[in-house]
């Protein structure tokens, strides 16, 4: 069976972020894929690096805290990954960058010994302000270059894209529900499509 | 008397990290200044997002989290701001940016109502690998960005600089005690300059 990993951030469930996961989760499974979702709020994960997490680049077999060790092991270089977050401050929420500062580490997903943690990777992010005023500034070209380039090329992962959903405060629209649900569909559809190609 | 609030996040208080701080506070006390602290790992900081500290974008007056609310009136626009940070996955670590997600809020740090929250800002990040293979891939540029222009210069700070410690690995080098000395000292100057100019 088709298998996918989901990992998402939201401190609340029944956000547009939350929509946009149920939305992906129920096309993957019509499509027949075997869902691995990691709800990062409600599963007690701490983004919090501590000692025990600090890399030893002198040691590629460092054994790392328990969650750390639970969490790239849930992780395969044939298995597609989709992340799903809000973009707080244009980048990565603090609970998603904690989730890669710990489990994304040395020996395990990156260095001497580790093993890729996907066959490709999808990012979709929440982006309060237009498209327009979020690229000017250079933010869009921000975000893609740390995700593209600097986490999953690093990482050796051989597709990675980053989808961006803008205007979730909704300036500007006639119909709320039209653009939310318009919001939603560009998501799933992104996914479905990206991993179908 | 010249007050300066220094923000810093590591795991170690012994780091690299925590000398840098130890230094700059060893200058500035000399040349002066009142300094406030926030050792975000050691003082109970946890850069989880919940419900309470979302914005509410239609109420500027909204009242957040006890920690919020009092890590936000520590900060005023009279006062230059110094953090200090490792440099993780090419940005800011999960406390660091959860600091951010959290305090740096809509109604106390921008948006109507809002108290500008430094008179400047210098953001001092170490950066694992050396100047070369970090600034060829963006990175530099990415986090300059970010810290600068989405974050300052959307917060209304007059001045904003990054300035990046690079090879803290101590990649290449040939005396350890001659590299970290040079790292530091590169630091301290660089505040303490900053806060002169």
């Amino acid at each position: 069976m088709k298998k996918v990993n989901i990992i998402w951030t939201h401190p609340r469930q029944e956000s547009l972020t939350g929509k946009i996961v149920s939305g992906i989760k129920e096309v993957l499974a019509s499509e027949g894929f075997s869902i691995h979702e990691t709800d990062l709020y409600r599963s007690d994960f701490s983004p919090v690096l501590l000692q025990e997490d600090e890399p030893d680049f002198s040691n590629p077999d460092k054994y790392y805290s328990e969650t750390v060790m639970k969490m790239a092991a849930e992780l395969d270089p044939d298995t597609p990954l989709v992340f799903v977050f809000p973009v707080w401050w244009h980048t990565l929420p603090a609970m998603l960058k904690g989730y890669l500062d710990r489990v994304w580490n040395f020996g395990l997903i990156y260095g001497e010994g580790r093993s890729v943690p996907a066959s490709k990777v999808i990012w979709v992010g929440m982006v309060g302000m237009d498209e327009h005023s979020f690229s000017k500034r250079g933010f869009d070209a921000n975000l893609k270059n740390i995700l593209n380039v600097g986490m999953a090329g690093y990482c050796c992962i051989p597709q990675s894209h980053v989808e961006l959903v803008y205007n979730t405060l909704g300036d500007n629209i006639v119909s709320a529900e039209a653009h939310y649900n318009g919001l939603i569909n560009q998501a799933v559809n992104a996914v479905s499509n990206f991993l179908r190609n």
